[in-house]
């Protein structure tokens, strides 16, 4: 695996790639790798020539108040990983390469950054967003891959490579769960045992949910009473939101079916998790 | 020369030439051709493999009460010209495919969008930016090419560029004038004959204020009030701004220097005129 750092180093071997024809996967992530990384690299692995990873905690998409210098940084460990999975080329970048003085420009889909996450994260998916694009510009991916769990994260992205015209696709790979039910996040490494034990009721109440919306119950009213309900039980969770969306454009459904997601989104102690179920 | 109206289409012929390592040269314009345009064009036959240019009205780039509906759209005056250029490939796009329903995705430097001209006209340099990423992103060029004339538009574009780690080059080539100063715009054919004969004297008040400096002058209020009073003579003018700005950034001076630029603008008539000089 070769490790890249500069803007031109990696702008090189992309021209190169693609002078040669050859399909590039592409997995950017923000480190403390664990298997739902591991499955984007394995898909990007099956279907591409190459593939290259990035490392980068972006900034831009932490808010002042939020998580930024306590969010983990194994690199070590993180690279022995990619060894492993035999990835071509780490992009590790540092923040100054990113955002060098003078930096001004982000790009974000108005509307689905507004809502849902980006209501309680304002900034958060121009952040991403805009991050995103530079990765793809220096990376020129064939194909990007993204985990599931960060659900409108990937509606964000989606819709940014739509209007923008980007040449990439965007693959979206199912959640990769603990064998308790637990959807893995970067994050999960905060959670104290207790925590963690409580954590399980967010993904078990989208079972609720879900089994509810199969057995024929429209109502999303009375889904998200329910939904709800079950929490109560578990007093290190704080909810944040749940909603029922549409599954194309993530907005709030008025009657629920099966063309939804439910999206969950809480603080379990001072840790906010996200999770989320297709129907 | 190729004319192409699909996304798809001007994606493919894009993609083929980067395979065959050819070097492309991009001018995007709004049509209504003349000879700064094709200037941009000859520079880029110098310089380039394959000359691919652009026609589309921008309509994200017009506020609502500005002149949207009236720009001059002569496209078989401007195919005629192209052809006899020997431009390789027209791309002229409907707005429906530039933006379909439920485009929402805007990109802009922050900083400089909202001086000198993004303050006259809120909004216009999101809409120049998004339109030319999206260009950009379609024909994947080596080279693109601005005229001098929107000063302003080629410091969003450099910066965009270098912000967003676009792999192309811009270029920026000087404001072609009629004999007689007259900066080249495509908006020349609204002035009434009295209109264009007062219009010049914008292009005199630039040439003052370059003297001016050139002569020692340092003082940026005294060396704006001289060239305002020179227009003060022309009825039919109504100045929006002049401004000297540092040539790099934009950012006003204090002091009245070799690296600056003056820019000027204002109605003449009913129409806007912009223009500018390097000292």
């Amino acid at each position: 695996m070769k490790i890249i750092a500069s803007v031109q180093g990696m702008q090189k071997i992309t021209s190169d790639l693609h002078k040669k024809s050859k399909t590039i996967g592409f997995i950017p992530t923000m480190g403390a790798l664990h298997k739902g990384h591991l499955k984007l690299i394995s898909e990007s692995k099956k279907n591409n020539d190459i593939t290259v990873v990035s490392i980068f905690v972006n900034p831009a998409q932490f808010s002042p108040t939020e998580d930024l210098a306590r969010y983990p940084r194994p690199l070590e460990h993180d690279k022995k990983l990619l060894e492993q999975e035999k990835v071509d080329y780490l992009f590790h970048p540092n923040v100054k390469t990113m955002y060098p003085n003078g930096f001004q420009t982000y790009v974000t889909p108005n509307n689905l950054s507004n809502i849902l996450e980006g209501k309680s994260r304002p900034g958060h998916f121009a952040g991403v967003a805009t991050i995103v694009l530079k990765l793809f510009n220096l990376v020129n991916p064939t194909n990007a891959y993204f985990g599931q769990k960060d659900f409108q994260q990937c509606i964000v992205i989606k819709q940014m490579v739509r209007d923008l015209n980007l040449p990439v696709k965007i693959n979206i790979v199912p959640t990769v769960r603990d064998k308790d039910g637990l959807a893995l996040s970067s994050r999960n490494v905060f959670l104290s045992s207790q925590e963690r034990l409580q954590a399980l009721s967010l993904y078990q109440s989208l079972l609720l949910g879900k089994k509810l919306i199969l057995a024929g119950n429209k109502n999303v009213k009375k889904i998200k009473a329910e939904m709800n309900n079950y929490l109560q039980k578990y007093k290190l969770i704080r909810l944040d939101y749940i909603e029922i969306c549409n599954i194309e454009d993530l907005s709030i459904v008025k009657v629920a079916s099966k063309k939804a997601v439910i999206l969950i989104t809480a603080f379990v102690g001072k840790t906010r998790l996200i999770d989320n179920i297709i129907i």
